[in-house]
């Protein structure tokens, strides 16, 4: 498989996951600035969930630059990276209406946590595919973030249980 | 028609399918685990078509890799395939919100024959148009496990009005 | 500005139409046959918009392949009638919705009148900026059939009144 | 990064968010053309919003004409101009269905006012990336009118409160 074809996918998925979640922007019954005032927090979480899918498909394309062959793996890792974040709309929403209830943050988290999981995998897949020259060194490095940040969700996840202000605050410091 | 218009094409309507289905897993009413708990199914059935249209998107890259000129029969064969799969997201819901029901159920592997049906036609259009060399042998390999499948499809769109479970065991397997 | 980013954005906007229409097909509330029965109409324009923004994204393609630069007023042609077919999943929804009414099946044809008429308006604007030269020839040729679609088009939305079903058939047969 | 990606990736977002916002055009209770007619001014605000992004893609294409390297600076102000663009369909949406009212209209025009000011921190950090040559003087010579539309855009909101009519009718002229 070309890697064009590959990135034009991602791409395209990425394009759409971080377009439709304004979707849980529902526009408001009221006309007056307190109709919007209940969206604050719906329109803060979008704009998290925003700025980790720019972070990821900016991530992706680094990790796709130095990939000369797109095996079946890769292939599979690839869309399994993107089944976690086609998750994000549904789990922005939830935690948007109900950010101070532990369960949604703590799915959040659960979701971030997989989706970083699953970068990992790939990163790996790749590193196997290419050989371990250069672009593993530079790899490693990365996954040192890459191992901070899984830690960081896990905590997150535990933190929404005791205070999930703390849980969004810490997403949105890992970002 | 060039054939990378084709693919730009098709890739933008496969990315769409795959991210919309996502819209059918609407916000729960309630905060807690206990409100998600009726999505567990509608989430299974999602993580399930969702492999299935990246199958499909893998192998439709295959099968266009070898194609040389696009004729209006490869493209309309092309949209043949392309309609039965935007019916996913739809049956998906539907299949989500009844599985324990045999319509349902049914509904799902209707549309899942009907696509591979529409790949297979599509997968006759590029040999005629391309001739009979190497690609109809490898094509032929394909079709074996392509004609199995319509098998198992309608296999289990009768299971459906039996054992809805054994049903969407079968469609899992078949994937 | 470059052709292909014109394809691109006309591709993309294209595919998005062509797939959220299928947004319109809510799934129904029971788990019978019967219960699908009344999306029946529905699933049958979903069906027809399909083919003619297919029908569209073809011919829009044989239009561009021509074409070697783009003005202005080919892009905002472009645009012109990417407007036009984006209306057409809300006609779609509201006509299946109600499909032996007059004014949604009226509606129907005034967005297919439009849309055929953006469609002749960027035929010229692209004849007038490539020159009368072979394209022009086949331009012709074309804009034979365009014409007859206008007039079908417009008979149709004066059927509608009268006998609805006819007026949809009528769609279907100029498809 | 290359520049294919950023253009690939952003006229995805474009094309979902000028598409998706007809999602806003709900269809009917009835089938008449009473049921259709308080649809108008949500009809008129989605074609203001669907030249305004038609606007912003032309004008994002020529940006990035000139462009020859992508740094991480311009990648983030070219996201973060999608991210207020992306509110476009919310704010559409809410005019729409109160375009007498004040907040609505105030608030479309806020998002305008971001928009226009996340283009030119766009500009300015391509300038800053490309160097000062011929690209700046044709920059600045656009930015004269970047300039005149944000004071167009306060003056708007400022109207809103006054008169939504008036806003509403600036709001177009400066498209």
């Amino acid at each position: 498989m070309g890697k064009s074809r590959l990135e034009a996918f991602s791409d395209g998925v990425l394009a759409i996951i971080i377009t439709i979640m304004v979707l849980e922007l529902h526009i408001p019954e009221g006309d007056t600035l307190a109709a919007l005032h209940k969206l604050v927090p719906i329109f803060l979480n979008y704009g998290l969930s925003f700025i980790y899918v720019g972070i990821y498909w900016n991530n992706h394309h680094h990790l796709l630059h130095t990939l000369r062959r797109v095996s079946g793996g890769i292939l599979w890792a690839n869309l399994h990276l993107l089944f976690w974040l086609s998750l994000l709309p549904f789990v922005t929403g939830w935690m948007g209406e109900n950010h101070t209830a532990a369960m949604p943050v703590a799915l959040y988290g659960v979701v971030l946590l997989l989706a970083a999981a699953a970068y990992s995998i790939l990163e790996a897949a790749i590193i196997r595919s290419d050989g371990k020259t250069s672009l593993l060194a530079r790899a490693i490095g990365r996954d040192l973030k890459g191992k901070l940040s899984l830690v960081a969700y896990a905590l997150g996840i535990g933190l929404a249980f005791v205070a999930p202000w703390a849980a969004q605050t810490l997403y949105a410091a890992v970002a």
